[in-house]
């Protein structure tokens, strides 16, 4: 699997639509990082371009991986391995690219219908050819739409039965994890 | 829709595999609120014997639907008007027979795949069908065998391309209420 997250909490909208940096959310962290595991993605970057949390954050990284954490909350330190912290979209895109030797098709999920070009099962036909693939998510009240416009490809948006469709970023990752990597036997065979 | 989903934090284990009652999670509330909302699950219960962490929820939800987070954040008030406190299971059934005339199905998700009575599209078509569902959810380290034993359904576990499965609780309902009343044409069509 050659599946990368990135978490922005830079360039992303406010409540107002005005472009912000968001903080850095412990629980996101922990949350993202088993759910990465969980589905077999490669790295689970953060990406803030403020050098106190990115500080911030590589102090709770040593404290699950290293510190008293680790031995406390082992299965907690096997998914904090995953994260690494950058300064920027353009860094995280130099690092996959320097691993894998191409740069990744930078994906994300688009908030109408109208806007997909790439579903579900198409994605996850390219995972399975090993084609290395960078799922962006944003903070706050989403990516700016110059981020979006910089996508190579956008899924459809995560709907359910209402209009309603304010989930956190937590619970967003963990079902397009789901969906593009979830075990198809579980959801087809049983 | 007649979904209905519990959080419990009693009866459910620790680390330890010892029975506990574990305390209320702010995030909890409001990331499977919004979940709940999202799915069009009818109510979505919090689960607690303890009489300050009932105090507690109800002081929280009425900051957010009548005080000054309802105001600050509308989105979170509508989908904090979804939850209910309730002392035990036994009054939540309770509370849903009295509403639909009849017991709802316990549901939980088992830890093995050969523990599955219930796939998850055979769900599907009971949700479809009308018929009322009450999702079990635990905190910590998951329901005890005592409730897991009443279920009168089990769904297969969630699984990745990975052995490791310690998602949040907050992640495992999102991804269950994504398989059981995300919308086909999402998954499927495009």
């Amino acid at each position: 699997m050659n599946v990368h997250v990135a978490l922005l909490h830079y360039p992303v909208y406010n409540r107002q639509h005005e472009v912000i940096v968001s903080s850095v959310t412990n629980l996101d962290i922990h949350d993202i990082a088993r759910a990465s595991l969980t589905y077999g993605v490669s790295r689970f970057y953060l990406v803030t371009p403020l050098e106190d949390q990115l500080r911030l954050i590589r102090r709770l990284l040593s404290h699950w991986r290293e510190g008293y954490g680790s031995t406390r909350n082992p299965e907690r330190k096997v998914a904090l391995e995953l994260v690494t912290a950058a300064p920027s979209l353009a860094e995280v895109i130099g690092i996959i690219e320097s691993d894998c030797g191409q740069k990744p098709e930078l994906v994300v999920t688009s908030a109408s219908l109208a806007d997909a070009t790439l579903s579900y099962s198409e994605a996850r036909e390219k995972i399975q050819q090993g084609k290395p693939l960078l799922i962006l998510f944003g903070t706050g009240w989403g990516l700016t739409k110059e981020v979006l416009a910089m996508a190579d490809s956008t899924l459809p948006p995560i709907r359910g039965f209402s209009d309603y469709n304010h989930l956190s970023v937590r619970s967003a990752v963990a079902i397009i994890l789901d969906r593009l990597m979830g075990t198809t036997n579980d959801r087809y065979l049983l």
